[in-house]
């Protein structure tokens, strides 16, 4: 079966078509399925690398030690394994929590209330011994922008109506772009209601920038418990709020992307690429954000290298750094290998969490979705089916989108990853093993499967993405250089 | 109808034949069940009231000025709404958090990683710079007494496997006894898991005790994720934290019971008595434990005394102090009121949460379900069957239960009370406000039955009730008086 001749049929019946024709897609005989998707089933052998970089490395934040350990143990566990590994340097951002508490301060009718906060990563501190002022409370920036002089010397508090995962894609500027169109209001500090979909009063800290021109105000997350009881004690009257935060960046670190490779048996200089990022925020050990897809990425090369044949085309994983506050190795690897990135022939990136696999979707050219759909078929043991619509990448691959690399996507659970994302609750013990194992098997399922596919994917003409676009068009580019993953809401 | 003629039906038959004839309980005609049940319903002035308490005095641990603020707020709140209440003083005990952190110390294969703990209750503080010893884990004081020799010098980590609210009567004990049996080992300092059926790095506190004679060391709640941390740590190699508690006792403090009443109409001096607790744990509102309560015997007080009539007897509200942390209130008002228990005609608590009403059950002298079953109709409305096996009282009525005065209890859905309880998490928006509301008719509609019947219920042989019969035959007695309110499992 070729793929062209089917182009225009649409996905389901062309899913329908191969299963009954029954082939196996060229070159992918069941014995590389079953070493490649039973390898992934059996061993569990990804849930082990995640357990031992969350208890052992733990929190790696851009430029901490924790992080600059987790590139040690990523390398010494490739080797470990058999698997071709070096670092390629990044310079990367290194910011650093503090001292960090906010109170409603006592008035007629309130006590005195401690919050839970967490500052925002890329915040500054507070002048020594805090900002006290009265709280203003808004929806959107619109909102903010009506309010006229109403927030001069206020803090604003951004509030948001977040109740499932795909509410990140729409409220995560309130956090990223809270502080600027908080200073330029006039206000004193930002406090951004958690982009949490559960709390037990954990704040969820993230990536947050500053703009050239408008006043740098301290931006801290507030739990969604603590956001509500702020509402409630405005509507009680007016609501004073103390906050010190102790935080602040330091000079960049060097740091590094970690690369491995398994080399292509016909065209080694077209590459594959697996992405997943090294680093975490500080909060926690960063299981399913993203030790999760360190490890699908980690165990994928492993399921490969073992191949007694390696694929046509070069299977590379990249674990990123810094991808959580500043996108650093993601523009080092794009810069290092600008030259080679005609040669990607596909990229995907896992990074969101550890739930079981619901789809696969691919961003490419005309006809990518006929060319791949029919290598999937053995992931129906997974209960895959056809490719799902649209198909997007996480934020490391951003550039090797917009330079027209063909993006494909496995779809995770995601219904309790904003439960844990970003904040201290995000342990190992929130993961399960078995659907670890199973979106191991179904990355490196498509990832062999873009490696091995005699014809490569159609290329997209260089631009920036969609998403990408229209987030830009919102927001002028931060002069930081802050940016982080978010996703469009599916 | 009378009750003591349908004695030996079992309660199922008794409710149905009670149905069919469908006779109004003497005396509960349809205006005061409007009167109560829908005042209850319709007005939602408990929620009201819990959002007042917990908004604008918050936390309000024994002796802390919150709560002072807290008997004041109640006082105030009572006379407002037309019910005679004033306090009772209780000198209670003034336990104090301080400064408390802990983290696994790094070693070769683990970093320094941060454990979430909060001190428990009445434990000393560690000694300045704090502790640094290994983790030795066991499940029950069994084990621990096992390992001889090798607790000695160690902190013991107590695990158990609490996932639902029935598992609290199961294990509260660790929390309690366990820095005792621990000393008794040589150890140095108690990590107990936290007692939560959820946990995101929330740890749970709650009361331990010492015992004269055995080494007072210094224990602390740690959340079920660092809990799990541990156990795999162990399992690697030997594992050492570091711990620091800055907690301590100050001098008892006078404080007080805050009480009211309805006068009963027939027989004045005969009381039923509803409690609930002002103080909370200081690391949360204290919405769900127990705040809830408070709103319901507040609010019970409140519909009842608008009555046209008030019931035969007096219904007595009483806002105990000190639960939490020693029962100095309950003691109190056990030692104040010994003469006047004999006239104590039921009494019943409200201490376990805002969660919606299941079912009634009493503890009394035979007959007694007969004689308070035909009364509990009215609650049909609120899917509330015959009357449940058993019985069991808050902690603040225990001396009343030892005394023979008869026992009602309205057992509440707990699904997620342990989730919250005793933790930060404890905070209004956890309470659905029509199932507070619900709560809030049946505990009222049960007082006003109870004091409202023509024959009082028979009482129980003075004597310690089987649960804490139970618990004192496997426990020393603490010689810091300390202790608190478990329930058995059900």
């Amino acid at each position: 079966m070729n793929g062209s001749n089917l182009r225009a049929l649409p996905l389901a019946l062309l899913a329908a078509a191969a299963a009954a024709a029954a082939p196996a897609p060229r070159d992918a005989s069941p014995e590389v399925s079953e070493r490649i998707i039973g390898g992934a089933l059996a061993g569990n052998r990804a849930y082990e690398k995640l357990a031992e970089l969350t208890d052992t490395v733990g929190p790696r934040l851009s430029g901490s030690p924790g992080a600059e350990a987790a590139v040690q143990w990523a390398l010494r566990r490739f080797a470990e394994e058999g698997v071709s590994a070096h670092r390629e340097k990044a310079m990367v951002g290194h910011w650093v929590r503090g001292a960090e508490r906010a109170e409603v301060i006592a008035s007629p009718t309130a006590a005195a209330l401690p919050l839970a906060i967490t500052a925002l990563g890329g915040s500054i501190a507070t002048a020594e011994g805090g900002i006290t002022a009265e709280v203003i409370e808004v929806r959107s920036f619109d909102e903010l922008r009506a309010l006229g002089d109403k927030a001069r010397g206020k803090i604003v508090l951004f509030q948001h109506t977040m109740s499932s995962a795909a509410g990140y894609g729409q409220f995560a500027v309130l956090r990223h772009r809270g502080a600027v169109e908080a200073a330029r209001a006039g206000a004193v500090a930002a406090l951004v209601r958690s982009l949490a979909t559960a709390s037990l009063r954990s704040p969820h800290t993230g990536a947050m920038e500053y703009a050239e021109g408008t006043p740098r105000i301290p931006a801290a997350a507030v739990a969604t418990e603590d956001a509500e009881l702020l509402h409630r004690l405005i509507a009680r009257g007016p609501t004073r709020v103390h906050l010190v935060l102790g935080c602040g960046r330091q000079p960049d670190v060097e740091s590094a992307n970690v690369v491995a490779e398994v080399r292509g048996r016909e065209h080694p200089e077209e590459v594959v690429l697996l992405g997943a990022h090294l680093d975490s925020w500080d909060l926690a050990q960063g299981a399913v954000d993203d030790g999760a897809g360190v490890a699908i990425a980690m165990e994928t090369a492993r399921l490969i290298a073992r191949l007694p044949r390696p694929p046509r085309r070069t299977v590379r994983v990249v674990l990123f750094m810094n991808e959580e506050n500043g996108l650093d190795g993601a523009k080092a690897y794009a810069k290092a290998h600008a030259a080679e990135l005609p040669q990607h022939a596909a990229a995907l990136e896992a990074d969101s969490g550890a739930g079981r696999p619901l789809e696969v979707a691919v961003r490419a050219g005309e006809g990518a979705a006929a060319l791949l759909g029919p290598q999937l078929l053995p992931l129906s043991v997974l209960g895959i089916g056809p490719l799902g619509e649209g198909g997007e990448g996480g934020a490391d691959i951003g550039p090797l989108a917009r330079a027209g690399v063909p993006i494909a996507s496995v779809r995770q659970d995601m219904t309790h990853y904003f439960d844990l994302h970003h904040s201290a609750a995000d342990t190992l013990d929130k993961v399960v093993p078995h659907e670890l194992a199973e979106s191991t098997a179904a990355f490196a399922w498509v990832a062999w499967s873009l490696a091995e596919m005699p014809a490569a994917l159609p290329r997209t003409p260089p631009s920036p993405t969609r998403a990408e676009g229209a987030a830009k068009a919102a927001a002028p580019a931060p002069v930081s250089g802050r940016e982080e993953s978010w996703r469009a809401p599916r």
